[in-house]
């Protein structure tokens, strides 16, 4: 099993922890230290040797940071997380609903003119450091960077992982590392970019690695030459297997520090993800700006899209398999969600694809299903009964492409309330999947669609309605996404995640999640030059808590031509009462 | 009548008039001048003295500027104008697609190294100036305000009008301008703002002008000082009656240019709509930011959104009245368009309420409803064919609010074509309608919903779906809109037209426009604190042009409901034929 179910962190640990920070800020001379949830990478999981945050407070959330005074300690969450962190985190930390306080608003009120902060300059990034020393200063406190003062009282960190990076070949890749090189400093006649993020260097030299839980990418640093030479920072152990597939014009080295500081100028670093420590190193001219690999990373190439179809057939007959299984054993009232998670990835193993999963699944039965981002354990593990929604949102990390998935069942007979909430989802999700627009439009502008018809009934949901996925690589990858703060405009070979919810705290959690793939749309009458979207998952929705009296007819048809497209993909995959479900699950409206 | 149907330009003057431009150019030793569609109060609508792109050029769209060099003269001209520009310019000029080629990028093309060019500082905002001068600089060319070289050759220029300001009362505003004045400083303990916008003006003293058609609004520069106190640059004849309505707090001046190098700073002053000669005067600490009483007059009072009401009764009346009419003549071929615009002139003049209408009415059969600004000369009047639509977007200034509703309706019978366009541009329109949002959602998130049902099917259209409307001001007024440029969150009293169109160049135009008030929404089954929208205009759609096959449920409800609300509403306003005609065409679908 890829996924656990153990308690990751020991909050009850926390008071003693908090308390050995303090002496170790009071031995530094610093009022105050920052502890994020980030590593030098600034990924969405973190090694274990890097889980700084849950090891001191218990909360082990994808997001947050803690903020330490002499009497005061904050862990500054979002949205998401706020259910679980009053669970969770020891009580000596209070939690702060970030970011409607900031943390500079929240330290000049805490503290005095005169105080100082500790930090870890690898650990937070440029943009972040600046966005602090202005309020910081004129409020007459300054940001010491020190080593890192957790390290120094946690005794039993693990040792950083070691497994090798491995090549990611050209037939699943469709560019070579040279090509995107050449790409990327086509027309640059000085000076080099600072590359932290490691799908970033992943997708520059089609590479891959297991450094870190449910994403593929190695964690290393990286120099692009203006002439597409590139030097990569990483132990030379871990790459030893990777000479022939990066000669000569990559060279791998494990001076980081010491080639930061000869570089030649002028510096390109992205201030959203590049440590301080890294600006700090660089001693010639430095231009932010963004990472050069994210966007041409995020428009997929045509053997990655035909990858992430390949993908998702495979993935899609272990999910129909699975709801199959589902539908079957829940009725029982015998499950657990655990239960239910073991069996998923079981499905997924049995593929003989399956390299990880590609997150944490999430599987919330009843009210469970209302807590966003839930993620099961043995003290949590709840009952699937029926007359309860089961939501479960899960995904596989395959050489050939990445997946994210969510479906909610019905276990038994559902309320009229489940289907009226289920149904506007869908809607939202079917306007996401159908709409066609304009080169430029970016996800901000569609949003409202996928809320419209939760809206129009005075709903709506708490988290942006889709985010990029890799190829390969991280299920979360920028720029592109939708939601009102993605103001990248959508390109061909993007793929997205299409998944509205709701939430009924306390009751249960509803989301319909498919991806998607960004395409030239058809010729319309007017030849416009628009684009489309094309649903790359395949698994049928749960027609019983469909309302067919809300849908237009256009909707309506969608779901027809989407379960008999469903069908005829997915039915050759699968045999036996897997395949009857499918074919009872895929007939008309 | 309000609207005249001549040519208000002479475009065969043209090359004269290029060729003494050319000579006072030579004499001022500039290479260029620059002539905005522009007066001192940047408004939409100018005075005759003021259309000097107009008689230069023959181009009397609402927005352009002419830039003329010793051997070039262009025209640039947005998407809204390119067909109207090819028919009516003297083709001395060139027209060029603003903003795809800017100013600068063309001036630096055209002129070399050294080049001057001349423009007039009042005509150019301080944004325009900046934006203008650091491209041009780095290009070696420099601007040099002058005086307006067009007024030099413009002999038989009109005089500027004369009519006096009014006072717009409280029964009609809900705040008194003491009460505005108080709001606008709270906090202030020194500076000023000065205020160039004429509708700016009048809604902070309640005043109301006739200098400009179609917009009431004061021609006139104020000083709001900290204080709360304000100076109002004027004619003094203009202001004679408002003396007991002003006084004690706001003084009537007429030297402006002398106050403005006398004001203690900072003076605050808007870069968009504020003047450069303003700027050059102003010898003190300057601020840029927003005119304060654009964010505020957007926000209309209880009063002013019972006054909007009203009018819409008023003018709904007068439309149901018009659209029985045409219903009865247009089937025997024998009108015109400029028949038609005069007919729904006089049902307005027949509330005996109309002050003026409040743009010139957009009136185009057949393919000159393609044309988004089409407005009827004796020159192009068409006649109205049975078998061709008709698009009719015209409004009414009424003292208690202004009017801007759009209906297109089909002469005999439609097509298929016709049927299927109009249904996708009204379900845009109803889904605009219908649109509950939480608080900071503006405008630029909203668009896709009216465009959506036009998207799918492969069509757009190349306008915002909506504007604000100002209450007995400019039927055009900021700062919200409904576009993918309308950054301003939406707030509760805004009153916005919600106007999605199709449009098949050639051959017809359709566009739907109701305006709107956001308003807090029904409390829903989650307590969300959302906003919706109130359709404040009520005038039947035509059900002949409704496929409601397209339509989901929940739009023919919404159909249904909006034509119940509208027989309810106007019946009693209309007798005899008219009330026939409205009782067949609100009865259900």
């Amino acid at each position: 099993m890829f996924q656990s179910f153990d308690a990751t962190s020991n909050p009850a640990q926390g008071p003693h922890r908090l308390a050995g920070l303090r002496d170790v800020m009071q031995g530094e001379g610093v009022n105050g230290f920052l502890v994020p949830r980030a590593d030098r990478h600034q990924g969405e999981y973190v090694a274990p040797c890097d889980e700084r945050l849950a090891w001191l407070t218990g909360f082990t959330g994808s997001a947050g940071f803690a903020a330490v005074l002499a009497d005061k300690a904050a862990v500054f969450i979002d949205g998401r997380y706020r259910v679980q962190v009053r669970v969770q985190m020891a009580d000596v930390f209070t939690p702060v609903h970030w970011p409607e306080t900031g943390l500079a608003d929240w330290l000049t009120d805490a503290l005095p003119q005169g105080g100082v902060i500790g930090y870890d300059p690898w650990l937070h990034t440029v943009e972040e450091i600046a966005g602090l020393t202005k309020p910081l200063t004129a409020a007459g406190i300054s940001l010491r960077a020190t080593d890192n003062l957790v390290d120094r009282i946690w005794t039993d960190r693990p040792d950083r992982p070691t497994a090798p990076f491995f090549a990611h070949p050209m037939e699943l890749t469709g560019e070579a590392h040279g090509a995107k090189r050449s790409r990327l400093t086509a027309g640059a006649d000085k000076g080099a970019w600072v590359i932290t993020l490691p799908d970033s260097i992943a997708w520059l030299l089609n590479i891959r690695g297991a450094d870190i839980a449910r994403n593929p990418v190695p964690q290393a640093f990286a120099i692009l030459h203006h002439d597409g030479t590139v030097d990569l920072f990483a132990p030379v152990a871990k790459v030893a297997d990777l000479r022939d597939h990066l000669r000569p014009e990559v060279t791998v080295r494990d001076d980081f520090d010491a080639a930061l500081a000869a570089l030649p100028g002028p510096v390109r670093l992205d201030p959203k993800s590049c440590p301080q420590a890294v600006r700090d190193l660089v001693k010639v001219e430095v231009i932010e700006t963004q990472d050069p690999c994210i966007l041409p990373k995020a428009r997929k190439t045509e053997v990655e899209i035909a990858g992430a179809r390949a993908a998702q057939l495979r993935d899609g007959a272990a999910m129909v398999r699975f709801l199959a299984w589902l539908d079957a054993e829940a009725p029982t009232g015998q499950l657990t969600e655990i239960a239910v998670v073991e069996a998923l990835e079981g499905f997924r193993r049995a593929t003989n694809a399956l390299r990880d999963i590609s997150f944490e699944t999430i599987c919330g039965a009843g009210a469970h299903g209302a807590i966003v981002h839930y993620r099961v354990t043995r003290d949590t593990d709840a009952p699937v009964r029926p007359g309860e929604l089961l939501l479960v949102d899960s995904g596989g990390q395959y050489v050939d492409g990445t997946t994210d998935i969510t479906r909610t069942v019905i276990v038994g007979d559902p309320l009229a309330e489940h289907c009226d909430r289920y149904t506007r989802v869908m809607q939202g999700m079917i306007a996401v999947s159908r709409a066609q627009f304009p080169r430029g439009v970016a996800g901000q502008h569609l949003d409202a669609l996928a809320r419209f018809p939760l809206w129009v009934a005075g709903l709506d949901y708490d988290h942006g309605t889709g985010h990029g996925v890799g190829s390969y690589l991280s299920v979360h990858e920028g720029p592109a996404g939708l939601s009102r703060r993605s103001t990248t405009p959508l390109e061909p070979g993007m793929i997205l995640s299409n998944e509205p919810g709701y939430y009924r705290e306390g009751a249960y959690g509803i989301r319909i999640e498919n991806l998607m793939v960004v395409t030239p749309a058809p010729a319309g009458p007017d030849a416009r030059d628009m684009l489309a979207f094309e649903t790359l998952t395949h698994v049928p929705l749960d027609r019983r808590l469909i309302d067919a009296g809300l849908l237009s007819r256009a909707e309506r048809d969608w779901i027809d031509r989407y379960h008999a497209d469903t069908l005829h993909r997915i039915a050759p995959l699968v045999e036996g009462a897997a395949r009857d479900w499918l074919l009872a699950a895929c007939a008309p409206l």
